[in-house]
């Protein structure tokens, strides 16, 4: 498994994830202070081809989650990690205090041990941590009416730099858009640094960046803002590397992971989620519990708080963006499972469920939920409240083991927002299509509108080697009613462990879900993206094309199987249809027309009423069929 | 591209389109005559294990659309086609005439070409026709009150021999289901020969059946019946050949195609189709038009109603079992599309606004459509009427141009109802998730009920290579809302011509979609298979599990990528949580304590009232307490 040599010597990072993507290249927008440099990506787009002047079309900005992986610019080395982007911001509040260590006796324990030597990521950094009786989250400060660099951060990356187009772009942008339905969602055309503290502080969005992790480039997880994706990865006892681990990361980031969870259950949990923090320019989640389970070899009954709280400590001094916590698996819901087709199905739910039976007691997750505030609000650690009574069949969706326990969550949700921490709560698993939005509306109202997470949900249970797109229908769906991020689920789901190609798979299949949400609810300017891909493919500006989708190389790769030669690339039809059957080749003649026309037929064309098309095109017409006739020899030019 | 050897000695069919699949087996029921043979796929599955003794698990019963191919019992030959299943049923209704030979000019033509001797599949049969004012059409049949074998193999088919199971057994799987929302669907618990007769002579349904194809197994669209699914294959001036697209028909139908359409557009377009005719035990469906300009080299205002008409003949004498006619598009809605982002991305409609241009008429297709409606009733040739105007971007969706379209369609529905021919509707094409429902209220309004028959829809147009994805979202949901077959899309859809291998992913990925509209609609048992698969999943009973599944060999593979021994096709866990971490195995533990604590419990638990619950758990909980406290050393026994 993991090569004894790997950190000292020879950590190398993935050379297929510091390639800049075809057409594009990395910006940085400034705000008000010079330390704020909110990433993008640019793609830059060719004219499009006239018989007069060609004419220019804009380059398109996107979101960013490859952090500085894709910044020509910077040398990544592993062995050293990321720079410490938000150190000033953090420093400047001066609410936290250095350790000289790690506070937590297992973190102590692996820091000395000889044998981790060449395993260990080598931090040359204390840990920090809020000084007494100090509160360091976002949401505190955003109650307090501070409006963070990270909220001013985020405010210009959900902007997407839209307003520096002016408002006469904007709103021509906005024209060229269907209006939403967002079931009570409020997009506002322009994200202002207010807004977001705004959100943050009514708990409808979470921030979430560890002062630990000061690498991270801040994000925000709300239903009011761009949907968001996960993506999980983490070794088992069965399978995969530290190198391997840290691998999908950085590829999963490429494609779009705007959070990555490491949920490792093998060999050297604290090393690998060291080495996956420290290069992570993305959150990056985890299930406190996993490890804990490890600490006492897997007896789930031999788990208790003592053990669970040092685990926290050692996590967040670590840099852990957020914890799932199966806090809500009360013991008295358990009985609720055992009529199930596929009982609990959360590893963590299943643990607790089974430790609660044992003491015949509420779990320490539970009882000592209060403490755990404590201990999040001094690193900033968000909650995900973890469904661990979530349905792991069809059969078993919406019933009433999910619902009490997503009732629990509500009561823990105002309990974290007392201690001003952060929580966001985990959803379905495995959902029928008509059954989706039933969660999203029980979640919204146990939950006072904290944002929901959810995996999936799969909408049937008859595809594995498919999962990604079973759970994708319903991810979109979900995203659509208001769920604010989406845990992927990879092809491998139930079978195995993902390799790179998984992950990619399951990212880019996340990315169309959550765009998808984004078009429905309307967010100002989603559409932009489509309808600047749509006009390159109805121009037969092949390469633009490629480079405005998700994955260029796919959709470069599979054009060029049967029409590799660049000649291809500006030709006007594709294997598909071949010359003569391009219904955009010919749609175009029909448009020439048209346009030679004037205006006339273009403004009837425009309006909705037929009546008034009918005349105007029947007037047009004949000129039209003369002109057509004229032409008619040259319609069929060859390409 | 073809090898001049290919048909008369070189055709072989594709060894892995015959192979039974994994743990099945083909078995046919029969109906109330022995010439009615009912194939269906028998998923046999092996018993749960348990302390005690095992417990058999029922073999389960799939709808089949890979005819003889996955019979071991039948030698498939690709030279002499598949036999005539039909052929009895159609001669014993005597309203046919078998003619001398093809009556088409240019069906004639290509019969005596020696030049395509060796190109050509050798049909011995004579072509078929109505007698002179007699109409064949199942709707014909269906209004006369006459219920023919037809229909009665499809009421058997559609119910998946669920009744022989006994009405105890089917309210026990029926209980396991959740209640749909059918958004208007009439979906009874048993599918009888006369709700089929009554659903076609409604036009709700349709049966694809031309008398010239005996060789298919009858199979029904419309939305009270399992949503179904065509899968495009043909060829273009660029790339494929005969071989390749009869290897693409068996591959598609192994998957689950309930129809084909071949849209062949390149070399040998006659030819190619009879080969995959004389070998389809699906319906084909076909777009005349595409072979129509050929004929006329290319040249849209060539066109003219003699040739099409001559082709409509010519294909109607093959066999083709539905046409997709663009008669919806008028001369006085062609310039509703020049405002569009991508026009007409519609191959048929751009042909056609072409085509009226140019001619400043009405194209041939509208002012003929009676004509053509004589030459459909006298083959029993179903319509598909075309979507000419469906918006080629989510920019252009639900606009005028397309919304205008269907009501034309909607009138011409009614025009192919008065001369008892069949007709279902094409629609979108590009659509974001908000917009689809509109789009299927609209066709249910316009078009009466008639079947829709859509293209996805794509609910976004920025990820090229994956649009079997973006598609297979709007497509699941439009078939949820009504929609009774969806049109597949493949990863290569923009890009290129799909090969084996596309056709194949995106079968799958609209089986999910179809299987899911199924589920959310309520249809009786369909859950059933979900239930069957999460118990093996849940029982790890893993050849069940990838048995069960779409696609067995690619779960198989996956599992298989990280745990190929035997020995794991029955541990308890799997490479993505290993033995320690499996959420389905520590739920186990949990459960059996329960069980064993008798009814009880599982009584409460089964409530939804949870006071009741709380109590029954802390009642019974002690005991658990005990118990598993004495157990607790042999809870982690190894696998």
């Amino acid at each position: 498994m993991t090569s004894p040599q790997f950190l000292s010597d020879t950590a190398r990072v993935d050379e297929n994830a510091i390639q800049t993507l075809p057409g594009s290249r990395k910006i940085y927008v400034e705000g008000s202070r010079a330390d704020i440099r909110v990433p993008f990506r640019e793609i830059s787009l060719s004219p499009t081809r006239t018989s007069g002047q060609d004419e220019e079309n804009p380059s398109l900005l996107v979101y960013d989650t490859s952090g500085p992986y894709t910044d020509p610019n910077t040398k990544i080395d592993l062995r050293k990690g990321l720079t410490e982007l938000r150190r000033h911001w953090i420093d400047a509040r001066d609410d936290t205090e250095c350790l000289d260590g790690p506070t937590s006796e297992y973190g102590r324990r692996r820091a000395n041990d000889p044998m981790l030597a060449r395993l260990r990521f080598e931090l040359t950094r204390a840990p920090r941590r809020g000084k007494k009786d100090r509160n360091v989250t976002q949401l505190h400060y955003a109650r307090q009416g501070i409006v963070t660099p990270e909220m001013e951060f985020i405010a210009i990356r959900e902007n997407q730099r839209l307003q520096a187009l002016g408002s006469d772009e904007v709103e021509r942008i906005l024209d060229q858009q269907h209006p939403g339905e967002g079931f009570g969602a409020r997009l506002p055309e322009e994200i202002t640094p207010e807004f977001v503290r705004d959100e943050v502080a009514a708990g409808r969005a979470i921030i979430p960046c560890n002062i630990n992790h000061p690498e991270s480039e801040p994000m925000i997880i709300g239903r009011n803002f761009l949907v968001k994706i996960n993506g999980n990865l983490g070794n088992s006892a069965v399978s995969s590397s530290i190198e391997d681990e840290v691998d999908k990361m950085t590829w999963g980031i490429r494609w779009g992971a705007d959070t990555i969870m490491d949920l490792s259950t093998g060999a050297n949990i604290h090393e690998t989620r060291e080495w996956i923090i420290r290069n992570a320019p993305v959150p990056i989640g985890t299930v406190p519990i996993y490890q804990a389970l490890e600490k006492v070899g897997g007896v789930a009954e031999n788990l208790n708080w003592e053990i669970f709280r040092d685990t926290l400590i050692e996590q967040a001094e670590q840099g852990v963006d957020y914890f799932t916590i199966h806090a809500g698996v009360l013991l008295r819901y358990v009985p609720l499972t055992a009529e199930r087709v596929t009982g609990i199905v959360s590893r963590g739910g299943s643990i607790m469920a089974k430790w609660c039976l044992y003491h015949h007691e509420e779990s320490f997750l539970y009882t000592h939920f209060e403490d755990i505030c404590e201990i999040c609000k001094r690193y900033d650690v968000a909650f995900s409240l973890g469904d661990g009574l979530r349905p792991g069949s069809v059969a078993d969706a919406n019933d009433a083991a999910q619902f009490a326990e997503l009732e629990t969550l509500g009561e823990l949700t105002k309990i974290a927002w007392k201690h001003d921490v952060q929580v966001m709560i985990e959803g379905p698993g495995h959902v029928p299509m008509h059954l989706i939005k039933e969660n999203m509306d029980k979640q919204l109202e146990c939950c006072d509108e904290a944002p929901f997470y959810t995996l999936g949900p799969l909408v049937t249970d008859i595809a594995p080697g498919y999962d990604h797109i079973t759970s994708g229908i319903g991810a979109a769906m979900i995203g659509w009613y208001g769920c604010a991020m989406l845990c992927y689920v990879t092809p491998k789901e139930h079978l195995g462990l993902p390799n790179k190609d998984d992950v990619k798979t399951g990212i880019i299949t996340y990315k169309i879900a959550a765009h998808a949400a984004d078009l429905a609810k309307g967010h100002p300017a989603a559409q932009r993206r489509d309808n600047a891909l749509s006009k390159a493919r109805f121009e037969f500006r092949w390469e633009d094309q490629f480079n405005l989708g998700l994955d260029p190389d796919t959709a470069r790769e599979y054009h060029d199987e049967t029409l590799p030669k660049d000649s291809a690339k500006v030709a006007h039809f594709c294997s598909m249809c071949g010359p003569k059957f391009c219904s955009m080749k010919i749609s175009h003649e029909v448009r020439d027309s048209f346009l030679n026309n004037g205006a006339s037929l273009k403004d009837e064309a425009r309006d909705n009423d037929l009546e008034g098309d009918v005349e105007a095109a029947m007037k047009g017409m004949e000129e039209q069929a003369v002109k057509f006739r004229r032409e008619g020899a040259e319609l069929y030019r060859k390409v």
